[in-house]
């Protein structure tokens, strides 16, 4: 019938190539994130398709065992446009045994299964092919997913020999999402959950969610916004999280909910939330018990209180062990944690707003319950651009403390700007808190290692919404893989990931990776320099959080204000935080707290974090810090400009889809960016009464322009 | 290299059927609507393939007519495995020949194409093949559509004569979405419009979205909510607005904006919004000015003005013609037009709210500027599940009235209730208003023909948000397509519509064809019977209207009451709009005032529309009006479980996704319908005090229990 090969290419590309697929690559959305599995051209394709021949596998699976089947063939039928058999006898050659729990391994596998853990894998070549080999069914899902991104990452898969233990106990994603379906600090559409349709309909989106969050080791998903609403406590809200937790369960993905701390009284019908009072304890007992019957391996609640108005435990004279261990008890039957919040700060007390938490939380190591979890934000403020690590790192021997990062963009430019956070979520981990001396890493806290924590776990807000492509941008996505693979080991290198990342989701061409990845590394420190350099922090407009307002000083809250920080006047600019200030220092280990302390020993990309100094200061650069400040926010701008010259050349490598959105959206990230060093220049020189540096351009318009630029539209508030 | 055919089919499907794709028929998530193309059978494909070989076109093209002949690329390679070839000449047979203005028409086709007017088109087969001819390219894409449909439907296309021409000039789409990107009424997840990224961004959602508006000839689309915000009519709203006029127009798709009355002083400064004001009607003008710079051919502005607290004309003393003719004429000079909504009643007002509008309209007929169309809802009370049509329809024979349907099911179970509304639309559109005697259908004052009317239009509130199936179920898109092919030919039969489109959008096997159009036809009579049988009206809950809430008789607007309208009491039930009562019935042409004024000859499902009756009321079944109501709250859950039956007998027909989506959604409204026939029930009970008839199930609860069901967060409010 074909005389030719090349009449034959033809007729496959006329079938396959439906109208909607035509063109250079298949058009792609997004929607598949780094699960893509495109295929592979036949000479890379020979070597992955010799490993995987067949998949070895008991002939019954339990649900989570019969996933890793199926990705597994999804993936190799993918890319290697050829799908493996399945079967419970290894043939010659190209077995891919999956092997969980105490079944047996096949003949040298050597594996200590006993040092995996419960939920860790192992991937070992042998004769004849491949073992992936956990204690339990959701370990060998991991591992199937981590053989997976091997080939796509154009790894080999000969000569294994790979062990992997998670970090941390509890990987888990925080939605901010709200019963009514909005999304705080929600830059990606709605909420993903139908709450009016569940638990009736199941949309097809929550498995495809669940198994994104596998494919990279989260554990957990706690459903509502933490500034809580005791109705999702309720029956009616309980049995829709029970259908989602039947969903997420054979992806190891367990629910948990947020608790509002005064649902007694809305809830419940009581007059009080008092955390000692018995019939309040009894309630929540029975709250417990009455989730528990609907979901048995229900997580466990998620809690901020006493914090930017929601209530707690302090409002009855109580402290955060007290509300706390109420909870816990609660849950300790069922086996259920406690995630308490440090995010505390109070409008009625003047200290400084970086040393509240530490202040109210350190007193109280060692009081809480075994099955709490204190946690904490990656630094003391909340979620800028930069900041030192949080000083309760390292400060509570006593405690579990987990981390809290961010990965939506509340302060980093939403769905639109190009912000690579794993290098961010990296600087934080290895940084030193020398708690227990040198090379006591921030990592080492909350992976429990370096003061013998038994409970550890790692929170990411999270950045999935309804939006097709999930995250509101494909490079947001970026910062929801790496997320979950820093939570899987707290000290990966976030370069790495940044690779196996592009490469998953874009493509292996090495002329594109190491570009994009280059451009990725950047982004970060580029968001930094136009938006709060040199370690100021918190200048954004107010509320929404889009664009800047360094300006604003009349908050009803001081705290809120962008003036609280920068500080700035005609002599100079910077938070006082040394002893001849807040000596929010003090509040570090030595030799930090003198590092911090001495202008001349603080990184510079911390300088007005820590101190406040005059315009004339002089930088190491030999600028004054007037003339550096305005060359960073030039500098940011012109950094987004180069990313967009890098990603403007890459143009054909991949779906010409995604490709225009990031285009577009690197457009308005330049714009954004100009924006926010235009009017913060604007603004700041208002103060500093300084000309610019020499060819630096002027903002094009004056301050009373930026002032009045009113966006009261601007998503996830 | 292929011995043997099925070998080589075998491979195909290896490469085609990749793993999400793989299953008895390819998984689909609805976003493709109608215009799915799939494959079809090889028999069947042969009469196709031979009247569509070659596509012949000029070679150069506009936009528009480019569109057409991509449309038809992608549904002849869909649909026959083999694109067309596209050319400037003809060759012998297999000739679709696309011809635009004046081009030559080729050999034979004999068409009248001054009788075609702006938008119609003609088909016809001719030697060689066939014609597709209209008098602009827009024309000429809307026959591309219907050459397709005819194709996707398995229609001959052979001896093809068709001419179409729109029944109206304005065939639009209003939404109601808010600037936050919430909708009013919306259940299908949020606004489709990210203004937030706008201008810069242009999701490819929008074409998508203008493509399928094309598809069915909708050329209008207002961009948000009557409850209307000023800041739409702001420069940076403007540009936003503009940047989607460009994906749009070479559809031939215009946008118009809602018109915020009191813009003038919320975004103008001014101190009045009077109509009549000098420095007013400026205002307007420059702003109409300004946005045609923007936007050359927007379509105009959508008002409501006057009506459930927004601002208007009367707030001035002035009356809606001043206050529509101020607006039509800062719009003419640019060709734009007003519609302006009839949809007024008042608080203040103790006249039966169905006789409003009439009263405040009809009286200014004759004094709307030519470029005004007065936009009336199809009933005069809300979307009702049943009303008698809008008394206005008939009784202003000098002014353009243009009607307002509802796609969005507000009062019709949200997303999930299965209702085809197209049914309902016939039945509005075919009901004799006796303006002229007998044949003075609704669809004549509409379409301009009975009353000699230049101007006319039909809108329906859409049903478009961003979730992935568009509409929020895939059924109710049929409502949005039947609305577009109402709009189209308001003769049209709505049967014919539903199966085209259950042919389109699902498959074409007769044996799930038949009883899908059965149960859609008998589905808008089912919600009649679950919510409101018997010309009762307006019994939802409040504030979302999620749910039953009959017994409701405490809001701050007394007609906002469900009492109101049903008026239940030990004697009796329904509302008296005869001589004795409201006479809301004299508002009707003779004979049907009389019709509807006498118990005898009022259609028993507008019976308590129109009259207040005794529980003991004999019905022409022979039963008491009371045992008729239960009778009919019983049967719509029939209904419905008759729905769920059929439905879940046709597994098997079309793809998994869809059929598991529409049994959970036919499970939710066969549980919902119960709610509402059993918390009916029990309320009127307590009214009217009688035994349900023998062998009634009566409701599982009292009524207190029904009472208490709250949904605080039911979507759209």
């Amino acid at each position: 019938m074909f005389d030719n090969l090349s009449a034959f290419r033809i007729l496959i590309l006329a079938i396959v190539c439906l109208p909607f697929m035509c063109g250079a690559s298949r058009a792609e959305d997004g929607y598949d994130l780094w699960l893509r599995y495109p295929a592979m051209e036949r000479g890379e394709a020979r070597q992955y398709k010799a490993a995987a021949k067949r998949i070895v596998v008991p002939a019954a699976q339990s649900e989570t065992l019969e996933l890793a089947v199926r990705e597994l063939e999804r993936g190799l039928a993918g890319m290697l446009d050829a799908a493996p058999s399945v079967a419970s006898d290894a043939k010659r050659g190209g077995n891919l045994w999956l092997v969980s729990g105490d079944a047996a391994l096949p003949q040298g596998a050597g594996i200590d299964m006993a040092a995996l853990g419960p939920e860790g894998y192992a991937i070992r070549s042998v004769d004849g092919g491949t073992v992936i080999a956990a204690n339990s069914d959701i370990g060998v899902l991991y591992g199937a997913f981590h053989f997976l991104r091997l080939m796509q990452t154009r790894e080999n898969v000969t000569g294994l020999d790979i062990t992997e233990i998670p970090s941390v106990d509890v990987r888990i994603i925080n939605h901010w999402d709200n019963l009514d379906r909005t999304v705080e600090r929600g830059y990606s559409g709605a909420s993903i959950w139908d709450w009016h349709k569940l638990p009736d309909y199941l949309d097809p989106r929550y498995e495809d969610y669940a198994r994104a969050l596998a494919s990279i080791g989260i554990n957990g998903v706690s459903l509502t916004n933490v500034n809580a609403d005791a109705m999702a406590l309720t029956p009616a809200y309980l049995e829709k999280a029970a259908a989602l937790a039947g969903v997420f369960r054979p992806y190891g993905v367990k629910i948990y909910q947020t608790a509002r701390f005064s649902a007694p009284m809305e809830i419940g019908g009581l007059d009080t939330a008092d955390p000692l009072d018995p019939e309040v304890r009894a309630w929540w007992k029975a709250k417990a018990d009455e989730i528990y019957e609907l979901i048995p391996d229900f997580g466990g609640f998620l809690v901020k209180a006493n914090s930017e108005g929601q209530p707690g435990p302090q409002d009855y004279g109580r402290n955060h062990a007290d509300g706390a261990n109420m909870l816990a008890d609660a849950l300790a039957p069922h086996g259920g944690i406690v995630m308490w919040r440090a995010f505390v700060y109070s409008e009625h007390n003047p200290e400084d707003r970086a040393k509240q938490a530490y202040a109210q939380f350190v007193p109280l190591d060692g009081k809480f319950r075994d099955n709490v979890l204190v946690q904490v934000k990656n630094g003391p403020i909340d979620f800028q651009p930069r900041e030192p690590f949080h000083p309760m790192f390292g400060a509570m021997p006593k405690t579990p403390l987990m981390m809290e990062f961010q990965i939506t963009k509340e302060y980093l430019g939403f769905a639109t700007h190009l912000v690579y956070l794993g290098a961010y979520y990296e600087e934080v981990l290895s940084a030193d808190t020398y708690a227990q001396g040198e090379g006591s890493t921030v990592a080492k806290i909350v992976d429990g290692s370096l003061q013998d924590i038994e409970l550890t776990g790692v929170a990411g807000v999270g950045n999935a919404g309804s939006d097709r492509n999930w995250s509101g941008s494909h490079f947001d996505q970026a910062n929801w893989y790496a997320f979950g693979r820093l939570a899987w080991d707290l000290d990966a290198d976030s370069k790495d990931i940044a690779e196996d990342w592009a490469r998953m989701t874009f493509a292996n061409d090495d002329a594109f990776v190491r570009p994009v990845v280059a451009m990725m590394m950047e982004s970060r420190e580029a968001v930094v320099d136009y938006m709060t350099p040199l370690g100021l922090t918190h200048l954004m407009a107010t509320g929404h959080h889009y664009g800047p307002g360094p300006w604003v000083c009349d908050l009803a809250r001081p705290e809120w204000n962008p003036c609280y920080y920068h500080k700035a006047d005609e002599e100079g600019i910077g938070f006082d935080r040394t002893a001849s200030g807040s000596n929010a220092v003090a509040q570090y280990e030595a030799p930090l707290a003198e590092i911090y302390g001495d202008v001349e020993t603080t990184p510079e990309n911390l300088l007005l974090w820590f101190h406040h100094l005059p315009w004339d200061y002089e930088m190491k650069s030999g600028r004054t810090l007037w003339d550096e400040l305005v060359m960073r926010y030039t500098e940011g701008v012109a950094e987004v400009h180069e990313m967009r010259e890098t990603w403007e050349g890459l143009e054909g490598y991949i779906d010409q889809e995604r490709y225009d959105q990031i285009v577009a959206f690197l457009k308005i990230q330049e714009k954004e960016a100009q924006w926010w060093r235009d009017a913060s220049i604007a603004y700041f020189q208002s103060v500093s009464g300084r000309p610019l540096p020499d060819g630096v351009a002027p903002p094009p318009h004056d301050l009373d322009y930026y002032k009045a630029i009113s966006h009261p539209y601007a998503p996830g508030h």
